[in-house]
């Protein structure tokens, strides 16, 4: 495959963003008909981080982040990098001086399929990650990659440019010609959700809310 | 397997549960013989959390969550939901809503051979979990399941009434009819533990308090 | 194997070691080569803890904790206890009555590629430990095992006597006799990052501080 | 737990027996509504091997086989061995000696949520194991188990003498006492599947064999 | 997401099929840019078997099947089924009835990222099956999914009508676009290998062969 | 690290390679004191092959394979392929181009703790390979390794020249100069064995044979 560098990609409107960002990860996956999850491994390295942000995808062979130097030039302000490796790796591509660099560029976040060092560091400047490993092993800078190109990332199809929501339940994408869309369902279940937890803090049961009783004896439930 | 709800089981004396709460995980496991321990990847999503309580079992199909409505209803104050999946499933069957639910009835927690979503609402709600995952993957209400039968939950087998205790040391179960004889080995454990603190604080050797060079030097361990 | 015990092991300079353990694990391990780093399944059981001390190493049969007892019999102040069992284990080898008695002998943590318990006791004790799994499940004291004699530990080949040093990234192994070498290049890469980290926070790429470009293009890295 | 040797247990009838085995695990399995069935990590050793037999259960303390030596006495002819470690282990508990003693007692096989080794010569004598691995790692004899106990091997709930049915899809157990019942379901449903199967193989569809595309439809499935 | 099942999709010119599974995974993997390979974890249930054909996909939820027999309505002879489902699952989805019915309409294999049961039977008849697991684990009929929509199976990405071929390395996904010139770079390094393979029997090196000395003396590699 | 390649690494004598290839895993790993096996994760590509020889090591990069060819140029009459990736890695490192040269060279197989392909071609070679997976996933040529350097394989130390036993139960090392008093424990061991085996083929128990009765006893195991 030849490497390359996609520069001009399109993005999805800012005030969408922030709406699937203030959504969150259960409830936009939910809104999109439970697509767009990347697999749960892919974890926080602090608890409390909720952002949202457009893709600038990276295709990286194993244990080489030289792509990742090439990909922050990439970003604009609000993007979330999205690394993919070309085949299983937990190295610690990314560490403090890139994670500076991307801040200085105005980026919100990583989402790595791979390993993350500095940690500590990373916490204290309020850096996101989401990876699938903290590892301190170190890449080299030797082998050709892609930035914003098509990639699986942890399971999930992410093209460059799509919205990235990510927060301690994990990490979800949104196409971007979808955001609009996924955002309007994104509210209107929040509506309904806020009036079910009422009824269900005072006591009320789901089996009834839902009307499920009925349902339940007809399939076969049998209580002893 | 016909699906049932077994209502009106049979629970643990709520002094002998509080009793065996406050031992925690690892005494109550050794004051049992070294056994009802869940398997080490049932991890509290959130640290600090310690509870004890009865069991209301969940038997599930994979990815659907349709019997956590059912089981809620047979939820009384003190209570533990425990749900084990009929075969390997990491989605998140239970999140804010259901917390909700489950709160409003007296349950003091849940654990789950399986995923959980809304972590963040979960740990400002106080409501603790101990699960394989923690993935926003959505389930649906389609096939059905039991409530209150006997179930392996993470490898450990767990009856109806049985009684759960949790803490960032993991889970372990008690048998009901065994509850109040082992909450006595364990204060009887605690007891003897504390005087041992004591002295191996001051400095003592754990080859001297419990007497093991004469054993060791038998089995032939060398000095060089 | 014979069971044996080796005494009055060689420790590397205590200033050496406060200045590895100064630099931390990502640092040390590119320092000396990007070698010497255990395997990212070994996590520490509470954010923030940074240590470096003189390995006191463990052979341990799986479920079975005798040997920590002996172990500690050798520990000097500033040592860090390593324990790596002779078959795959998760079970609980290590728990606040041992940190009691590790911590009256100065120990500085473990490093353990098994299980540990007493996790919140641990916490509150601040006896930082690295381990595979958290789990109370209790071991036996019936089979010999040795201490101070090479182990592998989570893939890293560590000598009695060898620098530890670990944080939130994981734990690095340096070899005694190279522990100063090390840390003057660790040192140097200190140095070396703190003005590139400058650069990055102004704005400058990657890119160009490290003068790439040519050698991006020359390897055919194509702009779309 | 105090170690103990469950003497003269209770099988089920060797005619039902073998035609559980003959039915195989699939079938089984959906004969006693999908339940019984081992975690699918238990692999044959060798493939085409298909076995029936009265379970002979083993508890055993991680890296230890002393109770397979226990456990052999107890054996009939017709027996199946059943071993799970008290934690998880993945050692080479039982090799080409015990399998000599094991067949020398009228044993059929080995199911192990652990390692195995020999398995060349295992192969060779005709004698089947299903195990989580193939380890040659070395075990102890210094700790008690128990023998004939109940026991969670794989995930299943196993009781001594429940009926053990194994072969290349895995491991399936059937309690004693429902094993005639099952035996005649999973003939119902052999019978049922031959017909099925001669009309699928003539170029029958399952939608119209089953009627399922009302069903299809009216749950809102769209032809493209 | 609206079940949907697309009808009438295009496939790749039958001859260029051919040659692609003539040229194995390998072949086809470096001649596509080291892209399009499966994960490892999808294995063959018995060697030997080579396979290329027509990706006829399916979307199914966790442990529900019933996507299989809407999609075997959909094969044409010399397709091969492609199930992913929408969480990670290893119940036995498919067995030799279903497998019975795929061969009576042509088709050639199935690749699953989940498990497969009757392996035995399936190896008798002589329908290869690549799978993440072997498991007995039934599977319900009670949740819509999608027949021949884009998926992501086991990390690569799949479109109805893509190429997939699969032997004893795996499986590896062609894009149906780019099938001929695929196979055209295939076998240019195949007539390439086959000089190679020549040379290096005879005992020539590839350090020779390839020319590799002076870049390695050049890149610093020391021989002592 | 600086990248190296020992030349004219001393070899064991080739009687004990052969008496100890003769005497497989099993023994070997038990006559040396149960250490020296590697994990289990390394497994055979097909069944049967046995094989002893002298350790040639290489330490790879990631995803690179580079260091193969300048491994295949030190090789001897005897040896055996070890190769440790740097870090974890599974994609497939060498294939039947690799194998024919090494073959040339007389080497008796590969030990790699990573990925192997063109599996189909080396089972037909007679070229034995125990590896982590099997994957066609391509490696670059582009950093460099070290050859006959110490190595951490699957958790196993190994020094260049040590020997080598590769069998179905997997691979073990013994260091070079123990392997004589390796072979001579070996077959003490087998001389014992085969006394017992006929012993136990009789029908007579492991019980009586090793006279395990009344330390059982004493050690508290009841008979019910």
């Amino acid at each position: 495959m030849a490497a390359r560098v996609v520069t001009g990609i399109e993005r999805a409107d800012a005030a969408v963003i922030e709406g699937l960002g203030a959504a969150g990860v259960a409830t936009v996956h939910e809104a999109q008909g439970r697509t767009g999850l990347l697999a749960s491994h892919v974890r926080p390295i602090y608890p409390g981080a909720r952002i949202a942000g457009s893709a600038v995808t990276i295709s990286s062979p194993p244990g080489d982040n030289w792509m990742v130097h090439v990909a922050i030039e990439q970003l604009k302000d609000g993007d979330v990098l999205v690394l993919a490796p070309t085949s299983p790796c937990g190295d610690g591509y990314f560490g403090d001086l890139l994670a500076t660099s991307a801040m200085a560029r105005g980026c919100r976040g990583l989402v790595i399929d791979a390993g993350v060092r500095d940690v500590r560091d990373l916490t204290e400047m309020g850096f996101p990650v989401w990876s699938k490993a903290v590892s301190a092993q170190g890449t080299v800078k030797a082998t050709l990659g892609s930035v914003n190109v098509p990639v699986v990332c942890a399971g999930a199809s992410i093209m460059p440019g799509d919205v990235i929501v990510a927060d301690d339940d994990g990490v979800c994408v949104v196409p971007r010609a979808e955001a609009a869309a996924v955002l309007e369902k994104a509210r209107a279940r929040e509506a309904n959700e806020e009036a079910k937890r009422q009824r269900l803090r005072a006591g009320e049961l789901g089996l009834d809310i839902y009307d499920m009783r009925g349902r339940l004896e007809a399939m076969g439930l049998r209580y002893e």
